[in-house]
Formats: structure tokens, sequence, C-alpha cells
């Protein structure tokens, strides 16, 4: 590692005397969680504990220094200053064969330039053998142009799947809200436009869902609780469902979360445990579960989420399709839940990179502050059309890291990049990187943080019976940091900035697995009450910090499934502002993996033209 | 105030509503300090008891929670995100009769242009009804020119003053470091540069001081301790020593300070107590104390400091000269100690406000990185020869926060203020502004938990009896803040952003006396332990907050004498990166106070050319 250990203190090395080569002398050390896993009783217990007055405060700080943040953290010896927040300075990429979009283009018009972007129907399908696909927002938007379907038919079946999902049998708990009476409204006027021949673009009449995190009227935002959205009432859309409203999306309700965005498994105990299509008896991940599962089973072809620790890839991941991180900054954050100011960044879930694209292309670049506007960066769009060009892409890998999970996934994953390499000539380029268990340590202090302090005045007035038990305790922690231990995460933070700007220098992407494990089962006594399980949390979690704490783009692309069929993902992690590479990039992994889709256990077919 | 408190959780009120109006129905809440003053055996078990490790930790939780931190900041409600640096865009203030520096102009040529903006000498002279003046920069430049003197007889006549003052008798304690055989060497290279007819400008040879805060070969950086320059070893000048030398500046060593500037008395165990020339038994003020003292006491024209909460201004004010404190981020930070990141600022003490501004002049905008050359913000300079423009000044005013200090300043304060209306035409705008009580409470916060972070590798391996009671007594504190706190304290630095941009909306700078006190005796037991005088303070540090917690530039001028013969300063506040408009404001206020001006009791002719 980066450090050396001298009496028991810390020492960080200068950052310019890192050594990034595979060979650098440095240990993989991996994540020090020694807790054994909690539901039912144990976890009511666990959390009544942590929530006592002062023996409480006690055990949490304990607990911290037994995680190694006093240790790693609050005494460690840094040279750098804080950075309080990931922002990246704009910086010209000269990224190949993209298509630079107009500032103060509209959503639409942006939406359009994505489609514009993308190769012909016709090419894709006489290039496919896939054996499943999703429907495509294309897919929907032809069928309403040639009258196959009308967006008030696909929004019958969708409520019809909706309810039928909702039932003590199949209980998938996609949602949290979602109302018929908007649902119907919403699609009469785009059948109308379409009658007119008038779509306003190629998401109009599309489903689209939206992660109970973000405002988006009618619905209360709920964060997934019980009471949040009674103190902070939702008076209008948020920045990205305007955009996307303006699009002439069929935004069809509130889809399930984590509560609090505290955990990863998306089992919620007050309105039920969100599962995976692929497995009903297993989580679908989160905190965005909802979103990937409604996605993963076919009711939508995209929706939003929010990811402040890998809570759009993760469950993407675990649920067998895209999820699409952009750089932080490029999407606005406003009217999202004020969980944490620095590391969470709205994302987008889908079924095909296309649709990843699509959507993406509907919220970014439009901050809708004149100010903000002046300051956002250019926005441009890969070019997947294009098939001229020679685009050779240098893959970095950290072995140790890499090879950190489970046996399916390795193989799986070490497969796709072989293919990577095999069929594009791609490079794969070995180091280290340094301090992967420091900078997870540094995120959970920060985002932790954040969230005591945001929510903070809330939760005094709030009674904690009403939250989760897993949920109570991650508060507890969450209240537990000192200031010099955030303020030691910033200058981390500044830190791995430097060591991420390096390894970009030696190699265009970060590849790694998304997940450290497939999705694991659900539990009876955990759907009550939550569960606490730190080892498959920090599984789960192992590969996405770099993406939040220092703001930078990622995504990940189904590539297989394990032995019992559980979907595995690969993650791609870009420069700054590198989203066209990226979308590029997944993409091709993507094309790679087409005839290898499975159709998921639960799975609804929206657009019934064909079976 | 800008809050209305519910079931005892305070609630801050949207910063749009807040009304400043001198009759807004707030309350001007006075510092909740209720501490004995302490001092020897008392100050060292308080100190003792603080570090225990348990029961002190409990301890300081508990004090923090009776100074309302808790209330204020902790539980509040706050709808703002945290602004954690209060960097200020650059604006185009189109302030009158100022002078565009060209950008890449080098530090000699600045000063020069900033002594073309002064009024001619014999225009002086002739305008002046000075009962006592100190030697200015021009004053020894002239001299030096002139033959009358040369810069080693100044550097001579220096360190025997110097030596004098350091006898038992009449211990000043001016200095924690200076090296005659530097300085001598210093000395005899301006002397051959003048010699040669070639003075690199007008500071070549004119004795400058710097804070033990700042770099500066070939003397250690104390910070005013026994420990930090071994455990961080100065290796070369900081960038504002560097420009200063450049000018031909003779540098005559590091001023003593209050330890690591964690105190307003100046009473430093290890160094002396810094003593006031006015009266060699009361504090000098901190932490610049020494720096304040040799100004006053005629050792230097001008001198350096840092200002993190009032530490350029207060012992300026309490020693009878000027102190300059300009925008966040106007003068590089390089080379400073890391006491804190974002309230700490380098600033001016001179005996003249044209010869502050001539130091400024050396020490801004040329930052010497090529990135933050392209980032700093145009310079510009007032034009203070200029007699014909018309100059009207908006001067903000709080009643009761203004009257809440001594009556001898509120009144020589007061008649200062009718001065400036009467004799320019100047207005006040009476308002009000609200939470100053807060914000002391948040920028106490900042600059403690960032300290803490700062310095916490190096106090862990440090034994604390190296310290003075006072400083291990706030390091405590320091210590104590939680995560929750910090950020608050950050979204309570936007909203007085909001608040503060809304006041200058209304008038052009903010006048206020500079403290609540004048400088209070120095008791023996203070002497050898430090003393800790939470009441006095407060008082010193009323008036001091937004100019670093906000960033804003401020300068305080001396305006007149209490009872007791000492020194009484009067502050203004500007807008960001309005310092031509605050040195031009006060240099018309030191206009108006030139015949009022004493001698210290005190005081070293440098150049015996006049008596």
């Amino acid at each position: 590692m980066g450090m050396f250990k001298s009496e028991d203190v810390v020492v960080y090395e200068p950052v310019q005397n890192i050594d990034l080569s595979p060979d650098g002398g440095k240990t993989y050390l991996r994540a020090n969680v020694q807790a054994p896993r909690m539901t039912g009783n144990l976890i009511r217990v666990f959390a009544w504990i942590l929530e006592l007055k002062y023996f409480g405060k006690l055990l949490v700080r304990l607990l911290i220094k037994l995680n190694l943040v006093k240790k790693l953290i609050a005494d460690a010896e840094l040279n750098e200053p804080p950075t309080y927040v990931p922002t990246h300075p704009w910086e010209e990429l000269n990224e190949k064969d993209t298509v630079i979009i107009q500032p103060g283009s509209s959503p639409p018009e942006q939406v359009q330039e994505a489609v514009n972007c993308l190769p012909l129907r016709s090419e894709k399908v006489l290039n496919t053998q896939a054996s499943f696909q999703r429907w495509t927002i294309q897919d929907y938007s032809r069928a309403y142009i040639s009258r196959e379907t009308t967006p008030l038919e696909v929004a019958k079946h969708f409520l019809a799947a909706v309810h039928e999902t909702s039932s003590t049998f199949l209980r998938m708990s996609f949602f949290i809200n979602y109302s018929s009476e908007d649902i119907l409204k919403q699609a009469t006027e785009s059948t109308l436009r379409y009658e007119k021949g008038e779509p306003i673009s190629v998401l109009d009449g599309v489903p689209i869902a939206v992660k109970d995190e973000i405002d988006c009227l009618p619905y209360p935002t709920t964060g997934g609780t019980k009471w949040l959205h009674k103190v902070r009432p939702c008076k209008s859309d948020a920045s990205c469902v305007k955009l996307l409203r303006s699009c002439g999306a069929l935004i069809v309700g509130k889809t399930n979360m984590h509560e609090l965005g505290a955990g990863t498994s998306g089992i919620n105990p007050h309105y039920g445990a969100a599962r995976n299509p692929y497995d009903l008896n297993r989580i679908s991940g989160g905190s965005s579960s909802g979103s990937a599962t409604v996605v993963s089973a076919g009711l939508c072809p995209a929706a939003l989420g929010v990811d402040g620790g890998g809570s759009v890839r993760l469950p993407a991941s675990l649920c067998g399709v895209v999820g699409f991180k952009p750089t932080f900054g490029r999407v606005s954050h406003s009217g999202v839940l004020p969980l944490n100011w620095t590391v969470g960044m709205v994302g987008v879930l889908a079924g095909t990179v296309e649709d990843a694209f699509i959507v993406y292309a509907a919220i970014s670049g439009n901050l809708l502050s004149p100010q903000a506007k002046s300051l956002s960066p250019k926005v441009d769009f890969p070019l997947l059309n294009s098939t001229d060009s020679i685009f050779n892409v240098k893959m970095a890998t950290y072995e140790e890291w890499f090879n950190d999970c489970h046996d399916d996934i390795k193989r799986c994953c070490s497969q796709a990049l072989d293919q990577l390499c095999e069929h594009y000539k791609w490079k794969t380029v070995e180091l280290t990187i340094p301090e992967i268990e420091v900078m997870r340590l540094a995120h959970y202090t920060t985002i932790g943080s954040e969230c005591s302090a945001s929510l903070g005045a809330y939760l005094q007035k709030q009674d904690t019976k009403e939250i989760g038990c897993d949920v109570r305790a991650a508060l507890c922690f969450y209240n537990g940091f000192t200031s010099k231990e955030y303020l030691n995460a910033q200058r981390l933070r500044n830190r791995h900035l430097h060591i991420y700007k390096e390894i970009f220098n030696k190699a265009d992407i970060i590849v790694s697995p998304t997940t450290g494990v497939t999705a694991y089962p659900i539990t009876d006594d955990a759907i009550k009450y939550g569960e606490l399980d730190y080892v498959n949390g920090a599984a789960l979690v192992r590969y996405m910090i770099a993406g939040n704490f220092l703001g930078l783009p990622a995504v990940t692309v189904p590539v297989g499934y394990d032995k019992m069929g559980l979907p595995i993902g690969l993650q791609f992690i870009g420069r700054p502002w590198s989203e066209s590479t990226l979308i590029r990039i997944a993409y091709m992994m993507q094309n790679l993996c087409l005839s290898s889709y499975r159709k998921p256990q639960v799975f609804y077919n929206m657009l019934k033209s064909q079976e």
C-alpha cells in the first residue's frame, strides 16, 4: 500500500512516490469485516443497543475504531489538504467519433441526436444472434408509430402486470407508489400525439420508472421510509424528471428502494423486499432495487436511479441489466432527496446500452439554471453507428482486486475481458490500485456524515420504530464520526483523485467485475426487520466506490450468469467527462454478449407484437 | 433572529425571507460565555481534566453543548447544502478611480504601481497636522536614496533596539527568532544596491517582519510552539515572503504569536507575552501579536500576519496600527502553516494605510503557479492621489452589535463614523445583521475541526506538556466536534454568504468597532501557563468572524484612544475583491484621524533624521 506503518501510526507516502506497477510491493487489503449476519430479533436488539444514549455512542465509537477508521483515517499522517467535492474541471478529451451537441439543445433534440448515433434497426436485427432481448425504447417508438399498439394499450398491460405482481403470491414489490389514474392520463395524451403524428421524441409514451429518491409529481418522495415524505413534501418534479417529461416519457411511478439508500440488499421492511426477476427468492440489490427489477422484468425499458455507493450499478448487475452512472455534475441533482452532497449521482438503469444512452441524452447537460448552463461541460455523444474507425482501448486491471470475487464471477468476467482483447484487439494494462480499502472507509465516513447532517433535523423528531432496524443501526454509525475523521476523509479524496488521474495516464478505462457476489437469498426473518450482512455488503460495494467518491463515470454491462443462473456484470470506470467512450465500450461489450442473454424467471412482454 | 424556536429545535427560516431592516424583529444574541477566567494552577488542572481519555471527552461534549453548538448548529433545521470553502467568483466591481494592473506584472512592478497611486510627499506634509507619525516605507526609501542613512545603519539600529527589548526589564517579546547575521547580510546587499543607484523597489532595504506562522528562511517555523518546527521543517520561503524578498525587502525575523494561533491574547508561555507598546502591562492581542507590536513600536513600518479569526485585525487595533486582511484567495497561502484550510488568510499590519497598500501590492495577485495565475482575479489599485471624484459610500451599521462594546470604544467609533458622514457626505444604512453569534459558533467549529485534522498526526506524537495550557484546552475542544456539526457549520456558511450578499446589495461596506474591549492587563500568573479568558476573548473576536468565515476583505484603522490611552480601531468589511474600495475608505478615515495619533510608551526611531 502507499503507506508504511511505524509505531502503529499510518503514514501515507507522498502521492508522487506511489508506484502503480503490478509488482509495486503493495498488499491488497481485503475489507476487514468481522460481523455476524443479523436479522430477526438479533437485529432488533442490536439497533436498540446502538441507540442507547451513552453506551450506544461508546459502542459505535468502538466499532468505528475496530473497523480501522481510527487507524487508517483519523490518526493517519497525510500531506494533502481536503478536496470536499469531486468536481472535475472540464477537459477536452478529443474522443474519437463523437458528435458535439449544440449548447442549449432541448432534451428532445438531444434524444434525437442520440438516436441518430445508433445503428439502423435492420443492421441490428441482421447482426444479432440474441437468444433473449428486452424491448427497447426504439421498439416501443416504432410500435407506436406503426400503430401496432398505443401508449394507452401499453399502459394497460403495464398496470395489469404490476397488479399481478402485487399479489401475496408473486410479491415483487417493484413500486412504492404508482397511480393508475396518472399513468392512464399520460398514456392517453401520448396516444393522441401519435394519432396526430406529433410524437415529441422517441421517448414519447415509453414507460420510464423513477426511484423513490427523486421528486416526481403526483407522488410523495418517501426515500423508502414511512415518514420522510411527510416532513419533506414533494412540491415539483426533480430536474431529471422534468427533462424526461419534456420528451414525452410515460412516467409510471416511484420504484422501491433500500430505505434511505442506507443498504445494498433492497430488502425494505415497509414496502417489501424487491425480488430478483432471475430468482424470486433472491435479492435484487440496492439501493435502486425497484428500478433494477422493473427493467429486468420487462416492465420498463429504462428507469432512473441514484448512485451514492454503487446503488445504480450493483442492482443493475445483480438483475442482469445495464447500469450507468455519469460523471459527478453531469446530471442536475435538483429535486433529489438530500441524502448526501458529494457522492450521490442520478444514474440510468436500462435493458440495453442504447437505451441507457437515450435516457442519459434526455437528462444530461441541460442543467436548468442559467448559471449552471454556463458552467456545464460540453456534451458529446458517441457515433455508435460508425464502423470505420479503429478504436483502441487500454484497459487497466488490478489482478488481486479483480479476482476478489466468487469463482463464477471471476471466470465469467475474465472471459469477457479476453473476448474484448481478442475481438477488438484491445490491450490490458496490469497495475496496482493502492488503498482501495482506505477509500471504502473514507467514502463511508463521508456518505455517513453527510446523511447524518442532512437528515439530522428530520430524524430528531422521528420515532425510530418507524425505521427499519438495519437502517437504524446504520444511522447510529452515521452519527458517530468526528469532524477530524470527515476532514481526513476529504484529504484522502484529494489523494485518490491524484492516484486515479495517474491511472488514467496509463489506461483509458479501469475494468473490474461489478460485484463480488451474485444475488444471495432473501430469508424470511430478513423481510420483516431488514438484515445486516456486512460480509455480503462489502462484497457488493467492492468495486463501486471510486465512481462515487471521486465522481468518475462508470457503467456495468451484463456479461453472463453463474452456475445458478444469476446475472454477472462487468464494470468499466472512465475518466471524468468520458461518457462517450464509456458508452461505446459498453456497447461493444454488449454486442459480444448478446447471444448469451437469458430471460428472467419473472418477465412481462409489454409489446405483444412479438413473442 | 432568522430562526424561530419550536419545541427547542432551532429552525432557520429560508434565507430569502430574512428581513435585514433595523426593526426586523430579531434579537441580538450576545455571546453566551459563562466561564471563569483561568490562569495559574486552575488552568493547569482544567487542561489536565479535559485531556482525560473518557471523562475529558465527555466534559468537552458537555461544554460544547452548553455553548449552544448542539442547539444552534448540530440539531438545527437548515435548508442549505454546505459551502465548504469561501471562494468568491470574480465579479467586475467597476470601482471608481482605480488603475488595473497588467497580469503578469512582477512584484516590484506592482509595488511601483501602488506608489504611483499615492499622493506626493509634499502634499502630504502640507496637509498633515499629525502630532505623531511612524516612519513609512517611503520615508525609508527616500532616506536611503538621499544617503541620509543606509539599510545597514537601519539594520544596526534595529538590532540594538531588539536587543534592548529582550532584556529582563523591558521584555517586549517581539520576536521568536531573528538572526543578526542574516539581517546584516541582507542589509549589506541592499546598501550596495543603493550605492549603485539600483534599488529594486521602494521596499528595498525596508525592514519587514514575518509572523512565525509563515515559512521564511533561514528560520524554523515554530507556530509559537516548542516542537512544530521539528516535525515540519521549513524548507523554503513561503510564497508571500518570496514575493517580498523579490522587492528587496529586508526580512528581519519571525514575530511572536499566540501558540498555534489558538488564542487572542498574544500571551505565549514559551516565548514571552507580547507586550502592548502603548502599555507594557497589557496584552497586544493575537494571534499575530509580535507583528502588531513591532509595527506599533516603530521597529518595522509593516509586518506580515495571518488572520484566521481576527488574528491580524484585532492585535493591530489593540496596538494602534493598521491591519488589513484581503479577500480569501487574493494572496497565496503556500508556505503558511496548515492550521486550517478555509478561514485563514495572510494579512498585513502597518503603521499607515499607504504602507499596508504597498505590502499588499507586493504579495497579491502574483500567485506563483501557472494554474493559479489563470484563475486569479484582476488586480486593481485605488488612485489615492485622485482628488477630483466624488466618492459616495453607503456604510452599513447594526446598532446593537456596534454598541456591544466598552463605552469609550462606542463613543470613539461613533464619532469617527460621524466624521466620515460630515466630512465626506457618506451615508449610514441602519440594518440588522442576523445570526452573528451563530456564525461565531459555526466558525469556531470549522477552525477547530480543521486544526484538529491538520495537526492531528503531529499532536499524537507530541507530549502535551510542551504545549501551553490554554492551547491544550483549546485543542481538546477542537478534537470534540462531530462530523455533523462540521457539516452543518458549512451549511451555515452557505446561508451567511447569502445574507452578506444581500447586505452588500444595500451598502458598500459594513462598519463596526474592531474590538469590544481595548487591551486588558497581563497578569503574572498568565505569563507562565497562559490564560483562558473567554469573556474577553469573545469581546475581542466579536466583530471579526465574517472576514474569515465568509472570506470577505476587511481593514482596521486606528481612530482614537480610550481613557487609559489604549488604542481603538474602526473596522470596514467590504465585498469580495473590493480591496481598492477598502483601501480608499481606510485612507480617508486615517486622514481624518492623523491629528489624534499618539506615540506609544515604547517606541524606536529607526530613521534618526527626524525626532
